[in-house]
Parts: C-alpha cells; structure tokens; sequence
C-alpha cells in the first residue's frame, strides 16, 4: 500500500505541479484517487498507476482545482477495455453528482459503466455563504423530487455518534473510510481511512506440541475463538497468538484553515496529508483565504500524534524543491523547502519524531 | 497572425498531445482561442502565447475533449492581473453557458471580470439524437424564462442568407468570425475568420507630380474617395492605388465527417485546420463516429482550393511525427506520419498546390 502524488498545486496547474489529486494504490493493485483536479487523468498515466484499476474517487471539496478532471477521467475512463464491469463510486460533498451530470449531459457523453454517487450533506455550520447554501441545500429538494435516481445513488448525513459521515465499511484489507468537517471558504472535508487490525501470527511450534495440527481449527483461533482439544483442553487464542497487528490509518484532508473539530477522530494516524498553501509568515493571508501554514499543518500533526506528515496543495509561488538552486535565485523564486523547514522547525520544537515532508508530482509514501 | 496548436489530440489527452485547444495569436498580441479540452491552460504556459492576452474563445462543439478545460481555464484567468479592465466573449453552441455557470456556480467560483456568451441554436438537421435535441432545446426555453441573463449574452440564430451564424463584426485587422454547421454525431461547427481586404499602396511620386501632397487627402484616397485638385482636376484612387491586399482567410473546423453544406463558405481559405483523426483504412470506422480521415480532409482542401491544409484531432494510436522510429517500431506504434502521407498523396492526384501539415502541440503556422 503506498500513496502516490498526482497532483501538488493549490489554485492552478502549472507545468510542473499538477493540480490537487492523490492516490491510495492498494496491495492488489486497486487505486483510490483523493480528488481530481483538472489534468489529473493525464498526471495518472505519467504514474506508475494503472487508471484501468480505479475503483473509488474521492472528492474533499467542489472548488474547481479539486474538481474540474473529474467528468474527463471518468470519460476516459469509459475507453479503456472491460468497461461492462467496471463499476466506479464517488465519494463527494452534495452538488457533485448535479456537477458530473451536467457536464456529461451537455457534451452528450454517458458513461458506458455504472457509476454511483455518495454524496455528503454538509452540516449547517460549515456554509459561510447564503447563496452558496441556498444553491446545495436546493440540490436535495432536486433529489427528493427526481425519481431518476440511478440504484445505489445515496444521500448521506452527519452520524452525531460517530462525528463523521460514514462512507465505507469494511473493503480492501478491512477498510472503513469516514469523512470529517474541516473548515475552508466552501463545505470541505477530509477522509480516515482506517483499517482493522489484524490478528497476529499463530505460534504454530506451541500448537503442534499442544497436538493441534494445521487445519480449520487454526482459522479459527485466528479469527478469535476458542479451540477445544480431543482431550478436553482448551486452547485460547491470547495463549497461541502474537500481538496483533495495527491497521493502517490515513488521513487525506482537504483545503482546510481549522482542523480543531476533528483532531480527536485523526489520532494515532500513520500519515496525515495536510495543505500547506502558503510560508508562516503569510498566515494571515492563507487563513483569510481558507487555508493553511507548514506551522498549522505541524500542530495538527503534533497534537495528534502522526507517525507523518506530508505538506502539500503548494501555492504557484513556490518551486518543487526539486528546481535547480541556481535558476530560482535567477527569478527570485522561492523553493517548497521554505515550507518543509517551517514544519520541520514546529515538530522540533515540539519534541515530536513525527517524520515530515512536502509532495511533489509522483512523489511516493509507502505505508 | 500565427496560429498555434495547444492541443491536437482526439479524444482524450496523453502526455505527448493535449486535447483539443488552437490560437490565433494577433500581430497585436491578443489572442483568440478555439476549443478549450482539459488542460488548455497548462498548455498555454508551455507556450510563447501569454493567458492574460486572451480575449475571445471559439467552442465548436460540445463533447469533453473541446470543452472541459474551459471552465479552469476562465478560473485561471480570474488569477491574473489587471482582472478589473478583463472581459472575455465566449462563442459556442447553445449550452456552453449553462455548462460553465453549472460549474463555476457548484464550486462556488465567481469570475472577478467580465464573460459575455454568444451562444449559436443549432439547426434542427444537425441533431441525430431526439434526446439530446429536447435537451438542449429545453436550454432555449429555459434562457427565455430566465431574467438574470447578464447583459450582453445573446443567442444567435442561423441566417439563411449568409448560410451561418454571424458571430464578430469588423475586429482586429477588420476580422469578422462566422459559423458555419458541420456534420458530427452532435451538432458542430467550423469558424471562418476573414479579414477585409486591404486597400494597396498609394503611389506617392504620381501624386506628387500631380501636385498632391501627403496630408488628409492621401487618406481620403485611401479610403477609395475621389479628390478634386485646386486646378479643377479629379483624381481618382484607382489611379493612383495599388492591387489591393488580400485579407486572410481562416477555416478552423470543428470534428466531422462531412463538410460538403460549408464548401461554398469556406472557398479560397489560407489555412484550413481540419481534423483527421484515423488513417484512410479506416474510414468507415471514422465517419460511423463522426470523424474524418486524410483523404476526407484532403479532399476538402482541394474542393475549396485551400491554400493550406493543416490536420490535427489525431488519435493516440498515431504517435507524434517526432517521436523516435525506433521507438516506434520497438512498440509496434504508428506515427502520426501516415496521416500527413495519406493527405499529401490524395493532394498530388489532384494536382493540387495545396500545402499540407500535420499539427503537434506547439506547433505554429505563420499567416
């Protein structure tokens, strides 16, 4: 399992950042892509990612660089080969279904496999805008009212118990992915995706002096229950089995200026992908605008306790840090290493081993 | 005046062509944009062409690969400089409006300038689908219902008498644009841009001997006014004008399968752009999705006695004319070079001078 970059711009696409798309490519080769910016389907076939393998897409938010690729990779999606069983869900805030609706029923391009949408009601509190709200909330009157609702299509509501919607359950290496409130300009949210743990490994020389051979009765103990012997002993899965194994869990968020509501839900995390538009020093500005600092993206990393964090949607202002050194001084560029040390330097300082680094396009994270 | 390519594949983009997008670009420097498929915008930073000078964008037709880059496109434009003196006219078939105003409308992205759209009604026989005729139909009646129509968006109806949709009077070097219809599996349309002609030089030493010296009177001359000497005597301007010069004359044509209802309009062109999106062997597979081959483009090159050809929409089976023939062969790829072999031998059996090129992106012709 490794995430994979696509797209690391804030704003706009340049020729060397693409704009916001990640990917989430699974053992068996399955891709979940955390929005599609415009240009993302041409960024995915520069990766080393098979778009043929893309099941789930996730949207954070429906400001365009987020957004705008969505309809042609879905389109092209539908001229690759076996497209009759392909079967694609977005993962999206409400208006995204209206969105790709409008888009393939003007240029007259249905898509030629099932696509389903699951689209979130943002909650009340997370609109600044009247008009912005009155147009969503007019969607799910529109919905109610429209009896052409493809099967499966869902509206899904803030779970108060679980402060988060609830997306999927239970797929991939036991995965559930949620999605929690993040504040931004428009509706946006940021995605868990959390797998269980597994059981640890059966210490298979105890069970074999035990007279336990290889067979169903192993499952059986891996799956935690409890195993009665031809003697009448029991053995019990605590006694034969390693510790277990902890699920990865990781968190994409979306263009975000305040992530406090959702710190409790993000603890513990492996990986935190987190926006960091702009250098410290223009916090007023990225907040202003939504956003966030390296200095804000390290916080939340320390108080949460992520094993890492990885700094990207970089404004257009500042180079891969890939660029030659030389030719920025030349343009009185600035580098994305601005942004990496700031976050580094708040890590330090809050004695924390959290390991950080800032996503270029293609850049790679094992998990 | 040069045109240059930004996009020149069909269908969907890959990282050796982008989908569609060409440019006149002005001796002014402004530009003018046809078709705007997704990743226009980043193509234009590759390019010498500067985004900011863009005033004006042709669609031809509403399928993905010509329109979803317009949207982000705008957006970026949002971004620039001087956005409060900005104002750009877009021209396309009925339903680019609500497409864009759907899109900018949903991910909450007011453009800071002014958009005006001209949007032409398609005539009833360029529809082959009764669904998307009521669709886009129901566009009309809704603009009709609709008050916040922002001033100066207008719809523009087929005029008989010129044969097409009357879109720019008199602009630039006295350019006028019309459309004309085309024949696809949705309506489409080809844009021919004409200059007017130019009145030749003044031949100042007759004037002079004459006894006419250069002031107002040389231009009223120029203007094709007659100008009475002090002696009595008439000089008429085409005495002392020479051949008048041409304007230039610009056929971009959107996809298609059947030119012959423009042949008339498009006579004596400069330039004709017209796409050629499979080989000759397979021309029933090119017409069945309403698209042409060489030999299709050829031909209407030479009916209407172009004096270039360009071809572009190229499939991504047919490699750039760059790329590497060992490559090539290495893949079993085609190169895009069969095209332009195909067009240039149906233009030598007709014995034709028609010049004939096969665009790349970035690719510039010089008017």
């Amino acid at each position: 399992m490794k995430l994979v970059f696509l797209g690391t711009a804030s704003c706009f696409p340049t020729p060397s950042r693409g704009v916001s798309c990640a990917a989430i490519k699974w053992d068996d080769g399955d891709v979940w892509i955390f929005d599609c910016g415009e240009g993302s389907q041409i960024q995915i076939q520069k990766s080393p990612l098979k778009p043929g393998r893309v099941t789930k897409i996730f949207i954070t938010h429906l400001h365009g660089d987020h957004l705008f690729g969505l309809p042609g990779f879905l389109c092209t999606l539908g001229n690759g080969g076996n497209v009759e069983n392909k079967h694609i869900h977005v993962y999206g805030p409400l208006g995204v279904k209206a969105y790709v609706n409008t888009c393939l029923e003007l240029s007259s391009s249905p898509l030629p496999f099932k696509c389903t949408f699951h689209e979130m009601v943002p909650k009340d509190d997370q609109f600044s805008n009247d008009v912005y709200q009155a147009k969503i909330k007019s969607l799910l009157n529109d919905r109610a009212e429209n009896s052409g609702d493809e099967e499966g299509d869902e509206i899904i509501h803030f779970d108060a118990t679980s402060k988060s919607w609830r997306l999927v359950f239970g797929e991939k290496e036991d995965a559930c992915v949620s999605a929690a409130a993040i504040k931004h300009r428009i509706p946006s949210f940021g995605f868990l995706v959390t797998e269980k743990d597994k059981p640890g490994r059966l210490d298979v020389g105890k069970l074999q002096k035990m007279g336990l051979k290889p067979g169903p009765s192993y499952a059986e103990l891996k799956k935690g229950k409890e195993v009665t012997l031809p003697d009448g002993s029991v053995v019990r899965p605590k006694d034969v089995l390693g510790a277990p194994k902890k699920g990865r869990k990781v968190v994409v968020l979306g263009d975000t200026c305040d992530t406090r509501e959702i710190e409790e839900l993000c603890e513990d995390a492996d990986l935190v992908v987190h926006e960091a538009t702009m250098e410290n020093a223009l916090e007023d500005k990225a907040i202003e605008y939504g956003h966030s600092t390296p200095r804000m993206a390290a916080a939340f990393a320390v108080k949460t306790k992520a094993k890492k964090l990885c700094l990207t949607h970089v404004s257009p202002r500042y180079k891969p840090i890939s660029t030659d050194e030389a030719k920025l001084d030349e343009e009185g560029d600035k580098s994305a290493k601005i942004l990496l040390d700031e976050a580094q330097q708040f890590i330090n300082e809050s004695a924390s081993h959290c390991e950080v680094t800032v996503a270029e396009d293609f850049f790679e994270l094992p998990l």
